[in-house]
């Protein structure tokens, strides 16, 4: 079994959950969707975040996505499942049962309330208790949706502290200086190294990554383009990095409009034929014609901007 | 079976959901909070609210708690089921489930999101689409928990455009203003009627009364009070009721603490003998000693109160 | 000159600021509303606040309603200025001239943006270097109003750095258990003792006192209950300052509703005599007849009960 | 004089406000800032916005900055001036001395509050009585940063009932939709035209000029870019624009990080020579050295993709 750790480092796609047009969770899109993110190349997988729209499946429902998933995966690589929950017996009870399955770690971000510090410190050490130490742990900052700022003390004390929360799901933002400041403020001789991967759609990934981040964790239509940039920096190459991901920018940008953007996300993949139907459930987005034409434009554009790139290389 | 309509009136009590020290639901408890609200006289219950803790049950527990009262209330008073939920495919399973054991209906707020009265307005259509036309709606107007500010003109457009919203929880604040304007506003020649119960823990019910509201859901622990001030009221005798209003302020004006006042209550209906045990699941509010003593010095002080209210009338 | 310091405990009162039918300043008012707190026996004054709609004035304006009310009080007891701004600059003009005309400190809350503490700390730093040493600092915990939570170990925490921060105005809400902590926390061997007075209306003032807060700072329009209250408690009749609270707790919930309460307010202080004309400046909140009659009827059942209670003692 | 109108288009670059290194307004790069954007070939400027720092100046500044930008520009373009302010009378006396000086129009964002619409609504109204009828207003739709939501509905509404509202600046995001919706909405039948002009840093500009924009309204520190891209556009050849805009797509996404973007933009003016010192005034950001370093990496990137662009055209 792989666990996350401190060092784990790549691309975690986060997943979609695919639909069908009745609005039923669609087991063989779920097949078919893992395929296609194996086949990009991911290090990892992310599921049941709220890309995958895990606050709208019946208990069961998402018991049997990550089931199917991790069935599917089937070892070759590590899976977190997002496990944030308001009461934290129902975050216990998920995160066992995918630890059960064969999860690599959970993913939990603070339940809203005053942003204290104190509150939130709090909060995780009740999550660790509650989980026993087996459970390796990724903290999402995300306060665009949690409403929740988390400064990186807050973010060092909890590393030092909890020794099973191993990774940070990165998207504050702006949050460029908080990368750099975990980095260098972690691995230090009283604090350990944590795992940095980035979300935020992916939109500041270069710059992330040459601030010590080790790596994506978001769920961009393209996840072929951040194995990619995450390799060719790794391998030492910044310019080519950047150029890719310049190549793909076009397109991520538009898919990265808070709420909007899974609609996108999800036609993408449709388009692309790792799902059938590009269905999220209500209330959710959806695309009009006008959106869809506008898409395509871009999708099109970002095919030409790519095929150009392999040329030019 | 009995559904609210547009003319419901009365004390709608929202009840607290009792957990068992290990923190299991306290079936027990549901049978002796339900007959101590019950004793209370109250008009019906609002229950898997909020104050509920609704959204730390798992599903199956959520089922099993309204069932169990529906059982316990036996027909004798209207129950009212919150069914709001981040997908609309869990509340209209779960409003389904409850209609089927005798809900007299279900309550709603809007789902979290930008405060465009479109969307709010576009949010309820579906939810009635998805409910069928058989099932009354309590509208739930919380801005100050859901961040979702409702006009006027859009309850009274509800009101008119779906036929099975008949009733308002109204707890936006500062708020008088609105009871006075959605009051003037329905039961007129293109508008139908709409029944308005006030939240906000009975702060300003007195207020809430002389401007035209039906009477309060709310969860006090001392339901009598809410009864006896709605009643007296409607009796024509608006300063008696204030009056005993007014006796029950000090400990009222404490318990209606955001976040906070949970907690209390739970400690005032286990001090009544009404649950066994006064626990909130985690991550939940808890007394400290001195909250306890600050508590039960104001518990005093309110039964002094109401001792020299009866004597002195 | 007298300053605020780290043993300030009394009733600092928030002062209104008056204009004329006209929207001007009425400077009248301004001598005839600081005779009437004086004559309340207030401890000391607090001016230019949110309260004040110091930011619907203009530079001018509120510097010269700060200079006439420090001349009209004349050194007989210590004004706290409110000096809050976007920017450093303007704060630090304010403060300066607060000073200069006699101010005995000034009050001032966090900037809007990340909630994150170590921003918070980084903002008191930056204020506390621009002032120098020699002007108190009152630190105003207002979150509902800010955005800004601050928790109760960045209070001790500037508390230790910053020597001239003496003051804090507590607002958090709910906030019982901040005022121990904050109580408890200073005052030790390596923490100086710090001020707390209460704001929020005085909603929760006897409990405040109970728990160590110094006295009061809130504009309520009857000053002499907060005087009567704190004086009664801290002569050690706990029960008799409750009484007298419980006695003004209709009309204080009433008064206390966010925004609308500073129409309720100034109406109170022209039917007191206190000052000329209730108008706010736009946009702002204004009373309807409605409101008024229920104001009117609030206010004759306090009088009522200020009366028993006299006859009582 | 020029006014905006209902028909205005084109690029209204958002100037910023320059500061000396010791912190007072530089009035010698007011000008060659101002020479910059004209020799940029912009179409218009909008002064003392958020981006200006405009809440950070003393009122006179605010004045002195206007009157010399409006000098130096001596009616070459017409300037928009923002005059949001939380009290209607300094907003109108800010207005006055703008018209007085020769502005083109005023850019009113909504006062925060609850975002029911009719409130909304009611203020633009009472600015418009304000104001009279003979200034063109600009309605900033900016939720982000004002917390108010405006619907399609509302914005349309206004548009027929104030005929002053000439202009919409829009920047809700996700907000393509709503361009869609208020393009198609206005220019009918009962409601006029309304100019739309768009913000957000220009991120989504060849799309929102797709659906109907009219140009930007932004202060990205290549004029350049967007005045090609609107001119390109409205020739007729998209691909182009948006060839050109893709060029510029990173440095963009970049500078439009919120809060710390308006650094980056004066650090790139600076670059660029528009400006002497990059300061912004406190508490405002602050590039580090690896900040430094990573923005001229993104400018030597965007000037060798420009080289390209024209090499390639």
């Amino acid at each position: 079994m792989t666990f996350i750790d401190r060092h784990t480092s790549g691309v975690f796609i986060i997943a979609a959950t695919p639909f069908t047009e009745a609005g039923a969770v669609d087991e063989a899109s779920i097949d078919s969707l893992t395929d296609f993110y194996l086949g990009c190349g991911v290090t990892g997988m992310t599921i049941l975040g709220i890309m995958g729209e895990a606050n709208k499946l019946t208990a069961e429902e998402a018991r049997g996505v990550a089931s199917r998933i991790l069935r599917r995966v089937d070892g070759r690589i590590p899976v977190v499942v997002g496990v944030s929950s308001p009461g934290l017996d129902n975050l216990k009870s998920l995160s066992q049962f995918a630890m059960d399955q064969g999860a690599a770690g959970v993913m939990v971000a603070p339940t809203p309330g005053p942003a204290v510090e104190d509150r939130v410190r709090g909060y995780f050490h009740q999550v660790c208790d509650a989980l026993g130490p087996d459970v390796p742990i990724c903290l999402q900052d995300f306060p665009q949706t949690t409403g929740v700022q988390i400064s990186t003390a807050t973010i060092l004390t909890l590393t030092r502290d909890c020794p099973q929360i191993v990774m940070l799901k990165h998207e504050d933002c702006p949050g460029l200086a908080k990368v750099s400041a975990v980095r260098n403020g972690s691995a230090t001789a009283d604090t350990p190294r944590i795992s940095i991967l980035c979300g935020n759609g992916g939109l500041y990934l270069p710059q992330e990554l040459a601030r010590g981040a080790d790596g994506a964790m978001t769920g961009f239509a393209y996840p072929e383009m951040l194995v990619e940039v995450v390799r060719t920096h790794q391998a030492g190459d910044a310019d080519r990095a950047e150029d890719i991901f310049d190549a793909y920018l076009p397109i991520l940008r538009y898919e990265q409009q808070p709420g909007y953007g899974l609609a996108v996300r999800k036609a993408v993949l449709k388009h692309r034929g790792a799902i059938a139907c590009s269905r999220t459930r209500a209330p959710g987005p959806k695309l009009t014609a006008t959106d869809e034409a506008e898409l395509m434009r871009l999708i099109a554009r970002t095919e030409a901007n790519v095929k150009e790139l392999s040329h030019g290389s």
